[in-house]
């Protein structure tokens, strides 16, 4: 082996030994007459120091430069008191060099490692080697290594195989664009790249493979935005001769697991709550508790003033009003502030954003400052007081207007709030949503599943067919600080409880036969009861390595524009490639007569 | 849970315990007057029986078929001696059934799990969920798992990070056809599906991972073989600050290991076997050593004989004329079974098969019986016998040709004796083979790489221009049984070797840095002395579970046309979602005036 030791992995224990170590010229000083050599590699950095006594080596010592591969051979040594650094893992010792050998020279980098702040990310991207040299981001890395490995111990060890599916498939029913792969055997046909492996699990369970899991790479063709990539991974996990208790129990003792075995967290378990009381609660379907915040509903308390902010959504069934408390808010929030929220929840479609300052409870006429207060008859104040639990400096917010918005904006100003005023109670607060519904309104007067087509629905056929609204599912989600970990469901097994779904969601039979004849296939012959669960692994990584971007735990992330810009991807393609492939492209005006194929 | 225990998985442990299982249907028989059910789970069958005792339940038992989805409670006991089955792992025990639940139905399927080799493999590639249920495949699914699993504890506990590297990513220089994606943000431009993850992990090392390894999804859009998918599994490794015995080192003791754990196989340690030698004893690169046939040169014996089918390839520079002998052979071979031989090696190009029965070797007149002996001078005779170490009753095979030629059907043919003669001496033969040469010849008056443009080689970049052909590169190949497990080499790690390499191969300055310029650029910026290893997953699970076809080894594998006989993929994609992306399908020919945009 070229070296016997890391760098970063050096203690007291190995003074006095004689040790080989490669890596990085992190940086090189020289200080009275003596070069320092900080040297880096994965497991950090040690400094080496070389005097003249080593003529050779410390004339090579002298012309190296940062970023240059070394390996040096020395003995470790205790730093005298006055030099230790405390800083630093390895800063009681240090390595008095006694050879170098230079591996390999490096070149000024672009940028330098401890100053990649002051470049552009792209600069970063274009030399990803490069910034995956940092710390940070190796450390974070390494994490997503641990925890994948921590995760499949459990999952290997609870008798989960690791079953591969196929990455060149067909389209997938997941809602979101399929990336396509023209076929060069079956002219004119297309692979699609997989959304999820979710009915190929499925046929698992109908194989009797009983318990499955993958860490599977999937893929989208969306927009991007901060947290998406066009490819992610997933945890993916069905069983069979399951029902929600036992998915939702095996899963969550797995992520317990791997906090405690990767972070050293105890994570508590986890409450569970429904999809109905965590939209009336905060909003949203997946609640931020560590924030203690909630939506109190109070339209019932409006429906008679006359003030039309309130008024309408208080007498529409598809409004909302609802009122979130800030206790202490009086003397927290500047008027600056309020506006400044009044403008981040009109990202979310409300109009304004009312709010009440509490002076004196007790005083409705003067002790209430606020710009609606004269619009409320004092019963409503009285009732607003009463209902939210308001006491004197408390300040309360108001969101009126369809429910969508009132959710929307509600939920993103209590997570600001509680970011702003420091009100997070708990560094991690799990829940599992459950009881979802089982469709939502697709904005053409039709029904869309809420998580996909396959969710067994919590009640019967006829149930689902003369109400299809109001039916539930058994799917439940993981959420995690406000982040949705993972979802999952029971399955559909019954070839006739599918087709039914399929027909409430108007797929036709012919439809049917085509995108899901061999789903329908399958579940004639022996389909047994089956669910499970994926987790988003690169969201999971993010939160537990306190990622900000979901580039900060990829290797080789692509930008928003979805291209790579240290390999150029995607590129230019020969017109001879794409002739065997039985396409070409597609000129959006054709200018020239004769077109190139 | 909705079962207690598996069914494969009882034994007498179990007597007297009420257990309930959960399974398919096996087999339903009614035999004097009580209904037995082989009930089967992914551990096993079980024999349930139940009586008229249980009414309701008995009846219910009366109506199922083979694989209804059942779930059984019932009493372990033992059974009768003269019942026991000692072909069934549970076949001293059954359970009487007191409940049954259907869970779900099934109509007959379209073969049975039991006579599946008289469907065509078409119907149970339409039907793979049916397939997958048989237990032989089922098996070999499930060793799958516990060897990937093997593998990544092995790697784990060396400090190997798991790390993903795109799917969606560029062209690469594999030198197979790659697929393409089409990218619909960037107009005209394609992802490549990556052949191998070969330059990410280089770049991994650049920056300073150290240790990488990926079980990693590869696709290459080549025309099929019996043991080629579009898409495989990749085993892949690579570190840093190695030499090519760190590596080998570190991969045998993980194969070993893997089949120690998982098949309780001590595989002997590997030998090491240079290229050369092995291409000439076995004419190939990769050899079968459980085979105890070689190839024995005779070329110089025969320069001076007028029988131009050996004094051709004799006087040939690029001739071989190789011998195997066959100990015993006479007696083994009949005329019937050369004359297929003879054919075998016309497969290869070799234009006959010529042969020596030995019935008495010291009489050189008569005791040699052979279409060609007639041919050879007494003395060529004499020192054939003598090269050979013939015994009476041994038969000698011959190749004389190009050596290509000669190499590559005395290779299979050495291989086919092997099978047929039984001449398998011992069931698991590994070696390296090392000392590869850079380059072969591409047949076009060039040079291509053995391995690919990234392999070290053995001889500085001023030998390596002087005389590129005799070049030999730090490559190593792992072979079990004739089968190449895996491939690897210690890459470059010196921009200016690079560089060199891309010259020999004729690759100019412009298309390097289109091609190559990131992987040029990251060797400017401090790369590290590194190398790595590629083993082929699906080979090696075939190899470990004595699977025939790679499609045995993969749950959901494509046609030799690459299509998916269940899904139907490819398929046809509407021409809204192609113009998303930028193209459209080519037609060969122009029928219509308009075309379909």
């Amino acid at each position: 082996m070229m070296r016997t030791n890391y760098c970063g992995a050096l203690s007291t224990d190995q003074i006095d030994q004689t040790i080989t170590l490669c890596g990085w010229v992190d940086r090189r000083r020289d200080h009275g007459g003596v070069i320092f050599i900080d040297l880096r590699d994965r497991e950090g950095i040690v400094q080496v120091v070389f005097d003249p006594d080593t003529e050779e080596h410390f004339e090579r010592a002298d012309t190296v430069r940062g970023e240059y591969v070394i390996q040096v051979t020395g003995r470790v040594r205790a730093r005298a008191a006055a030099t230790v650094n405390a800083d630093m893992a390895t800063g009681e010792i240090e390595v008095l060099g006694k050879e170098l050998v230079i591996l390999n020279k490096s070149e000024t980098p672009p940028f330098q490692l401890d100053t990649h702040t002051e470049v552009g990310e792209d600069v970063r991207l274009k030399y990803r080697f490069l910034d995956l040299r940092r710390n940070d981001i190796q450390d974070r890395l390494r994490l997503r290594s641990d925890i994948t490995s921590s995760i499949r111990r459990f999952l290997d060890g609870q008798g989960f195989l690791d079953i591969e599916t196929p990455i060149l498939t067909r389209e997938t029913p997941e809602g979101a664009r399929d990336y396509l792969v023209p076929s060069r055997t079956h002219e004119g046909k297309f692979f699609a790249l997989p959304q999820s492996p979710q009915l190929f699990k499925q046929l698992l369970m109908v194989s009797g493979m009983d318990r499955y899991y993958q860490i599977a790479r999937c893929f989208r063709d969306e927009d991007l935005r901060a947290d998406r990539q066009p490819e992610f991974t997933q945890i993916d996990i069905e069983a069979s001769f399951v029902d929600q208790d036992d998915i939702m129990s095996i899963t969550e003792e797995m992520v317990r697991g791997l906090f405690k075995e990767v972070l050293d967290v105890d994570l508590p378990e986890l409450p569970r709550m429904t999809y109905e009381e965590s939209v009336r609660r905060f909003g949203i379907d997946r609640p931020d508790l560590r924030i203690p915040l909630e939506l109190i509903d109070i339209k019932d308390l409006l429906t008679e003033v006359e003030f039309k902010v309130f008024s309408g959504p208080a007498n529409d069934p598809k409004g909302r009003i609802a009122a979130v408390k800030v206790p202490g808010g009086n003397d927290k929030l500047t008027r600056k502030q309020i506006d400044a929220y009044t403008k981040f929840v009109g990202i979310y479609g409300a109009k304004g954003l009312a709010y009440i300052k509490v002076n004196d409870k007790d005083d409705l006429e003067n002790g209430l400052q606020s710009p609606i207060v004269k619009f409320l008859p004092n019963e409503a104040r009285q009732g607003i007081l009463e209902r939210v639990g308001a006491e004197n400096g408390d300040l309360i917010f108001f969101g009126a207007d369809k429910t969508k918005i009132v959710n929307e904006s509600l939920a993103a100003l209590r997570v600001k709030l509680g970011e702003d005023l420091d009100l997070i109670e708990s560094e991690w607060a799990p829940v599992w949503v459950v009881d979802f519904p089982m469709f939502e309104e697709d904005g053409k007067g039709g029904l869309t599943p809420l998580h996909h087509p396959f969710t067994a629905p919590a009640c019967s056929a006829e149930e689902l067919k003369a109400a299809p609204e109001n039916a539930l599912s058994v799917a439940y989600d993981m959420v995690l600080n406000g982040t949705e970990l993972g979802g999952g469901s029971i399955r559909i097994h019954d070839g006739d409880m599918q087709q039914t779904v399929f027909e409430v969601l108007g797929i036709g039979e012919e439809e049917q036969r085509e995108k899901f004849g061999f789903l329908l296939d399958a579940l004639k012959f022996g389909a047994p009861p089956h669910g499970g669960l994926a987790f988003g692994l690169d969201r999971l990584v993010m939160l537990m390595t306190g990622a900000k971007s979901i580039r900060d735990v990829i290797a080789f992330p692509k930008t928003q524009s979805a291209g790579c810009m240290m390999t150029d991807a995607p590129g230019a393609v020969s017109t001879h490639h794409l002739n065997e492939l039985n396409i070409r492209l597609r000129k959006k005006e054709k200018k020239e007569p004769s077109e190139n194929t």
